[in-house]
């Protein structure tokens, strides 16, 4: 309730305010480091599930959203524990479907506490320094990792160390239970239970021969250089091996891994029985993956269950997802048929694998959500009725028939209950900021929860119109996605400096049917300030399939700036639209775009910020930057037309690039690169960084870097008054 | 005479541009890495004395200035070095003066050309990576370094190692023969040949407890980090010893030190029979000096000749000068009585020294030049005519009578013949670009060789009016003096953006009578421009005697800006000054000034550029920093409040700060921790960087930087059209 009494007492105090002809939003409500932020988001209702039933959670209690009934108020809760160990009823979870238990996790302990006979069911404190920690809810056993090394906690307490050779000594060389392939093919974790929670498969990690990026912390007494491996492209990379460790026997496995030391080891995948793990395997130049299956017992790998080849590459990010009722299938995802789709995967008694295709278009799959166990329904999201969509889906495994549930508008987000009957589907549209409903799985019916209303309409600011349409791209027939954001109080008889901003990369997209069409509050604010925004989706971006992404292998940024170059043609033919004002912005790929259109097409924008851009790719890692470009020792040429620093020369227009210094993803040498380049040609950009900030800023850095974004295109694309 | 061919040349390529109404000097002529800057300076005589005999060396020769004979040609000199040894007679030097030997040196050699016989003397290759070469001429031998260790090649080109634990793993934890305590001292080498080059005095230095600054290279294929040793003011400093190498016994000494670890040992200076080594030595806390002589044979220490305590600082900067007819006298400078003056130290047998003050008044000795030895007097710099001036006197010894010599306008540069009855004298005065002269030092009576012309009215530039004048301190009572540079084409009637340039730190001035009262080149630049220009030597700076240096003491910045502000209310009393258009610039210390006047007197300046700014003393250097600052434990409230990371907050106006990447003098953490502190604060000031450059930007990247200066003082203080 909190939520609203804050959004009323804004609304209170707002109308205070003197009115005035024009009421624009502040970067301090528009974005997420603004103090008012908070106030100026839409209704929200935070939820959780127990089981099969769907719970309103609060900072004061937890309720059951059917009945209405309080579960537990956070009060009572800490009375049961003996002491003030909750401050939310938001950080509360429910992880036993069957067991009337609350989980409490605070950064010194785990508790479970029965809310029926509130009594502490179990307990253990965190071991100091736990860092990567990942508890099993069935064994209650704790993995975690100090420094290099991985350790388990078990549920009795015991500590076991599962590795012995981690680094100790700050180098990093060798790290145990961690992430690897920096966190590429959809890897965000090292350590993975087996269901039962009693073996633990793990990633081990030798980063000896990968030089360290010397990152520099400022803000010591003296400056001080800390660890940072990163593996450049075409240079020596990390080499990574598995283990299982058996909890029960204190024992552990290193899988006999085929293949070269360099390949990626991804999308790790227990079967259900724990005996096997499958491991989708990937060769270093990424054009050959195998999907391996390992006898957890004798680490003994079989030959490959599937392979598939590319000219370009391949690329796994997801794993086997078993069905629950069968053990022998699992739902894979693959882009093999040039989009990608859901496949089921049976696996016969000699361990080989066929596939059935599951779903299929000219659209992508865009999440596997889980099942309806009892329904024996697939249930996923794609953009099969719009590309810029993202809706649910219900396909019956017997019939093959395809369903779609809720609302067709919008961009979802859905999770399900335990049986898969229910699912929670929150959404928003062009013209909805969020809309919460319960959805019978297998009807399609739901419940409406909550729909929020505009909070800026609510408080009277003035939004700026936004829309989304589509233009053809260089290559004169595929269809491109853009979002423009006209300037609040719009005159059609006036010109307007425009703004372009990009990402243009791949795995990212920027239009999409959620609220405003996902516009980024920065663009209301420069719309409240009298700039038209145009962003555009280009080849080489997500959702539009494996062709449409791998258009720009080998040569990144020019067929992207070419179907950009397209956008700008669009603008150019509006007359609003103030040709002479064009001005480009974008962050990491987009500060590379943006870098690059500002020297590739000089006369067309005259003002630029390139944020952590990547100027050379042979500075860029080698997981991604292998994928799209192989090595400059491969695609000299390649590496060579895409370098923006042979580009410095032409700069012409004004050009702020800003930095993390601390960046570990596009390290400062690709923007000191660039400068040094710009210096020796005689060409000058601006410069800013900021200390002690990685590849983004957060907080408050937020606010006072679009504060810089924008006075810069005030000084120099706006006209002058 | 190519010299002036080119300019010739340049002239006449220059008449043929079309006339305009106004012709400004551009960057390329104004500043040293200019590409047209040579062909704007003014006319000049390339000189070498050769004993008695002043010679005038061009590219292509070496003539007897006074007979015009010619002495060898290069091209004859690569005949009888039988290669092609030398390009340009403007390298060679002729070391002995009672023989006709020419002194060849060049990366890979030396060698030694009689050039009546035509016979190579001597010769020597150097060996590789020799660094820190210091040659004896009487001697011989070569003393250098390789890595942290120190060598003697003989001339009889044996090598002779003299020191074993030097760093040879690129620690730089021990160093011999290298300049140490950060070249402050007036040190700028690590050997000290006696005066028949048999002996060597040389520095060891542990710097073993020094961090090092994580400086970076980012021109590697990867960024790659190097060793830089800095003791940050009130953190570990390193330690140096002195020992005495004797090339026939092939035996080192080491000298029995007085006093703490930490100690500076200064002023090496060799007694003329080389059985005495005389140094100043000074405490950490550089407020008790001592002159110790040491016995070179045996190590042994003597008690303190002479000691200086200071309530602030005492500064050694120079060793003794033995008189030629007088081992037992020799000359020191010292302002012990508030103003640098020559003083004769008599050593008596008992090595006791007595003091004789030889000059004395409310005014500096700048140099000492030498001695007469025929007549017996000491020739010595001074401002006694005028404090912006630097002329030349000659001090009898027995009369104690002193002699202007030459003219009395302007600054001079002097070297002596080898008895010190002939005076080659450079000089110039606000307008006199150049002026050669061969000076009888007892008679005064001079020959003029070259007066220059003014060459940027020669060739038709438009010329600022440059003034020199004098306003009261913020004491109300010290004298200052100013430059003033008016816009090209002033006009009293209209008002001007004005820009401060400033330095106002120790060791340094601005104002002083050389050719265009000093004038830097980027000065004429934005006169051209239409700004007015003022340079103001604060309390702080150096000519002005003891107090008015050491007002500063403690707190930096403080009086500094008191003064540079009575120079602002000047400037606002003017008609022609727009005070809404005050801008700002300086580098290093005047970086520190430019920084603090931003943020203390924000309503005051609009725009500032700060280069290569010190922004906290804790950060700064242990010897330069504590001299004025003592240490951060000692003097916490001086470095909290001459700190600008506490004024950040305070920004208002535009201000960019440029520093070198690679910065070893005030090292990027300076700027950084502002820039941090800026943000956090919610101000916005700019930045840029030179990767590669360290304190200053040499070549084109001086273009570079001034384009990006003017640019910014152009863009936010100039009125926009």
């Amino acid at each position: 309730m909190k939520t609203n009494l804050l959004t009323t007492i804004a609304a209170a105090l707002l109308t205070m305010i003197p009115m005035q002809a024009q009421k624009c939003l502040t970067l301090e409500e528009l974005l997420g480091g603004g103090n008012h932020y908070w106030q100026l988001q839409p209704e929200n209702k935070h939820t959780a599930w127990w089981g099969n039933t769907l719970l309103e959670t609060t900072p004061e209690e937890v309720t059951d959203l059917m009945t209405g009934k309080t579960l537990l108020t956070v009060e009572e809760l800490n009375e049961w524990a003996g002491e003030k160990l909750v401050h939310s009823g938001h950080n509360l979870t429910f992880p036993y479907p069957t067991s009337p238990y609350v989980l409490v996790e605070t950064p010194k302990k785990r508790e479970l506490i029965d809310f029926t006979t509130h009594k502490i069911v179990w307990g253990q404190m965190t071991p100091p320094e736990a860092k990567n920690q990942d508890w099993n809810a069935i064994s209650r056993h704790l993995a975690y990792t100090v420094q290099g090394n991985l350790l388990i906690q078990t549920c009795e307490g015991e500590i076991q160390k599962v590795s012995e050779d981690g680094s100790t000594d700050g180098s990093e060389d060798i790290v145990y239970g961690q992430s690897v392939h920096r966190d590429e093919f959809g890897i965000v974790k090292g350590t993975f239970w087996s269901k039962d929670g009693q073996k633990l498969a793990f990633y081990r990690m030798d980063q000896s021969m990968v030089p360290s990026y010397p990152q520099v912390d400022i803000t010591e007494r003296i400056s001080t250089p800390y660890i940072d491996k990163y593996p450049m492209a075409g240079e020596a990379s990390h080499r990574v091996t598995v283990g299982i460790y058996d909890v029960q026997k204190r024992k552990t496995t290193y899988l006999k891994l085929v293949g070269e030391a360099e390949d990626y080891h991804t999308n790790l995948s227990w079967a259900p029985d724990g005996k096997t793990l499958y491991i989708f395997e990937l060769n270093r130049a990424q054009n050959d993956m195998r999907l391996v299956a390992y006898d957890t017992e004798t680490g003994e790998a079989s030959k490959p269950l599937l392979q598939e080849k590319s000219e370009k590459y391949v690329e796994p990010l997801h794993g086997l997802t078993f069905l629950p009722w069968d053990n022998t299938k699992a739902v894979i995802q693959s882009q093999q048929d040039g989009f990608n789709h859901l496949y089921l995967a049976t696996i016969g008694k000699d361990g080989r694998i066929t596939l059935d295709q599951l779903t299929k278009g000219n659209w992508v799959v865009q999440e596997l959500v889980g099942f309806d166990k009892k329904n024996k329904n697939i249930l996923y999201l794609s953009n099969e009725s719009d590309l810029r969509k993202k809706c649910l889906y219900a396909l019956n495994l017997k019939t093959r028939k395809t369903k779609q549930l809720g609302t067709q508008e919008g961009v979802h987000q859905v999770t399900l209950s335990e049986d898969g009957t229910k699912a929670l589907d929150r959404y928003s549209s062009p013209d909805v900021p969020r809309s919460i409903n319960l959805i019978d799985t297998k009807t399609g019916k739901g419940k409406n929860l909550l729909t929020a209303k505009d909070p800026w309409k609510e408080n009277g600011y003035d939004i700026p119109e936004i829309t989304s349409g589509s233009i053809k791209a260089a290559d004169g027939k595929t269809d491109l996605y853009y979002r423009m954001v006209k300037p609040v109080n719009f005159d059609g008889n006036k010109k307007y400096p425009t703004v372009v901003y990009v990402y243009g990369g791949p795995h990212a997209h920027n239009v999409q049917a959620s609220w405003h069409w996902q516009m980024r509050g920065w663009e209301a604010y420069m719309a409240g300030k009298g700039y038209l925004l145009f962003i555009l989706d280009n080849r080489g971006s997500e959702w539009r399939g494996r062709d449409f992404e791998q258009a720009t292998y080998l040569h990144l940024g020019d067929i992207e700036m070419q179907d950009q170059m397209e956008g700008v043609n669009y603008l150019k033919s509006l007359p609003y639209v103030d040709s002479e004002r064009i001005g480009v912005h974008g962050w990491s790929y987009g500060g590379f775009m943006t870098t690059n259109l500002m020297c590739s097409y000089p006369e067309t924008f005259k003002v630029g910020v390139a944020g952590g851009p990547v100027i050379d790719w042979k500075y860029y890692e080698v997981m991604y930057g292998e994928r799209y470009m192989s090595t400059p020792q491969k695609n000299p040429e390649g590496y060579e037309k895409s370098s923006l620093l042979g580009k410095a020369k032409n700069l012409k227009g004004r050009l702020q690039i800003i930095f993390g210094y601390n960046d570990p993803t596009c390290v400062p040498q690709h923007t000191l690169s660039f400068v040094r380049a710009c210096i020796d040609a005689g060409t000058q950009p601006d410069l800013f960084t900021y200390p002690g900030d990685g590849h983004n800023m957060a907080g408050r850095d937020q606010i006072h870097l679009h504060e810089r974004i924008t006075r810069y295109f005030e000084d120099y694309l706006k006209p002058q008054q």
